[in-house]
């Protein structure tokens, strides 16, 4: 039976990047008209987004620019953190989580920690843990390229390398909520499986992954030559695809949706030196997500991927919600523009630029 | 014991792009200035070099516009070339080479072969063989993303997938001389090794490798997000340039340099989307290797790597040499500029953009 519509109800991306000022302006909306009715904030503005009242004034700012849009806020991990301030903004819910960037291998990471040891950080993961805020990890080591014990890392192992280092915050902080974002490896998704073998419904998952809409499309000859398609983690190898694809479709509830959509102007992207990294795929979040399910004739999993499972990780219920509206996923092609500009300053290249789409979204 | 200047003798680039038009008339002098005195050029014009008509005519164009250097010409392998003009382009001097590209693998390579099957080539082979033309190879399978089977081919293993297509063609074509072109990556290395392990002497090489400038100092990293060193095939692994470094160092007469120089107008290395594959490292070719000899401290055998291995393979003699002078490699730093220009339409940023390197050349 050919489905050509599905009720996803409340939609989530659980990764979202909307930066600040004019692209702030451009992209906040994008959240709602790719489809995606709950977002997960990240906080990599510059400086990072460290005090109560800047994450209050930023989802203020977002709110006012979609209404209708659920925003999760979170923390940047710093040593400006302290567990005092991680309770008080649990306690007014200023904050669903704290992002963790390893210094150094993205785009605004310069402030971030050293992976190779978190106990400093260990007093704030346990405030974190008592009040239920999520810890979301951005699971690479910086890159080692003349390393003498041969023990490189460079851009396709280091998520892998990270690994031990996720396991060991699970075992020391075993209650604390835990997600290896945009996981790009098969090994990534057989850790997470292993960490969650004895796990028999949604209430129990502690530690879980988020997978973007672009490395299920994507593998490392699309970002060869292609800096639109350039992002960190990079994409890997088509066999690492490949057990993304597996674990979206999977059912299991440690896999989730976010988009880790990282906008940026064209001209950070169109250098030979120096790229930006990241892949804007807002705006078509859902839609991009529904092409893969449907090649994988798993289109009656899509709902859990997009929307149960990241909702009852976060906690979210319909109380929460700014917004009742219900997406609908309906096939309908759309092309993808070439560009998407504010019509005056920014113009940046969506993800798939150019190319069709057999699906759309629309708002019931 | 610090040593500050080598006499390098009669060097040699055995792999070259120097294009046609505008670009050619500002790339082929710096073939001299990057101290470097016998060039083989690659055929991949547009149309390809198949006749003797053109490859007579393009060794014109480029002799007047470098008249010290010996250029040695190549043929493209195709469905246009015979045996009977492989014989007579020997018979006269007019090609050295043929030059294998698989289709669709990099530049101007849409005319090329399936490396999946030479078997259609092997009256060209024989008529090589007889006469003494070496077979160049580009050393890739074209990417498989999606195989049932598991197989994948990808820009990481293309190369390795490649080998044993290398060691069948030695094979069957014992006398022929191959060159496994820009090798980079340690399968490679070591594939090149085991078809020589009996080889006690130069003059007995059938199958060799060159090793670009680029591949001695980048890794995946380095291309990640900087086009400028994207390149086909692309860099690899900190333990590939390892293997590469002591291949290069190592003394071992089948492995010499080919820089594989590949110029592209700044326009065409500066876009998000379909990025032009090659490094332009020709201005300062034997600089770039001496570099990482140095920090190897085997300058020692900076010469058996850029000269004497590589004249040997092709047979090239005194007598041959359009140009008697030899190249001193003195100790003195150069910083190399941002950009390139012919002061008209061509902007070029080459490779190390901005970097300093220790080492000069100079013609005596």
């Amino acid at each position: 039976m050919t489905i050509n519509e599905i009720n996803l109800g409340v939609t989530c991306d659980m990764h979202v990047h909307v930066r600040e000022g004019a692209m702030c302006e451009l992209v906040t909306p994008t959240i709602r008209d790719g489809g995606v009715s709950v977002a997960y904030i990240m906080p990599n503005l510059q400086p990072p987004v460290t005090t109560l009242d800047r994450v209050i004034k930023y989802k203020e700012t977002l709110q006012k620019l979609s209404p209708k849009t659920t925003f999760l806020m979170s923390f940047y991990l710093s040593k400006d953190l302290t567990p005092e301030l991680i309770n008080e903004a649990a306690s007014i819910g200023a904050i669903h989580g704290v992002k963790c960037y390893p210094a150094g291998v993205t785009t605004n990471s310069a402030a971030g920690v050293d992976p190779n040891d978190f106990t400093a950080f260990y007093p704030i993961f346990k405030a974190m843990e008592a009040n239920n805020i999520v810890l979301n990890l951005h699971g690479e080591k910086p890159s080692v390229s003349n390393s003498t014990d041969g023990n490189d890392i460079h851009v396709l192992n280091a998520e892998s390398k990270f690994l031990p280092a996720l396991a060991k915050l699970h075992n020391d902080f075993p209650n604390l909520k835990i997600i290896l974002e945009h996981c790009t490896t098969a090994e990534a998704i057989r850790a997470i499986e292993e960490i969650n073998k004895d796990v028999t419904e949604v209430s129990q998952v502690k530690v879980a992954a988020t997978i973007t809409a672009h490395h299920l499309h994507l593998v490392i000859d699309d970002w060869a030559g292609n800096p639109i398609n350039f992002c960190k983690p990079v994409a890997k190898l088509p066999s690492d695809r490949r057990a993304l694809i597996k674990a979206a479709i999977s059912g299991k509830p440690y896999f989730f949706f976010g988009s880790d959509s990282a906008p940026h102007p064209l001209q950070n992207k169109s250098k030979h030196i120096g790229v930006a990294a990241g892949v804007f795929s807002q705006l078509y979040a859902i839609a991009y997500v529904a092409e893969i399910f449907d090649e994988q004739n798993a289109l009656e999993k899509l709902k859990d991927f997009v929307s149960t499972y990241g909702l009852a990780f976060y906690n979210i219920h319909d109380k929460d919600l700014k917004c009742d509206e219900k997406v609908l996923l309906v096939r309908k092609e759309q092309t993808i523009p070439e560009t998407i500009t504010d019509g005056k300053d920014i113009v940046m290249a969506p993800f798939m630029a150019g190319q069709k789409l057999n699906w759309s979204t629309k708002w019931i």
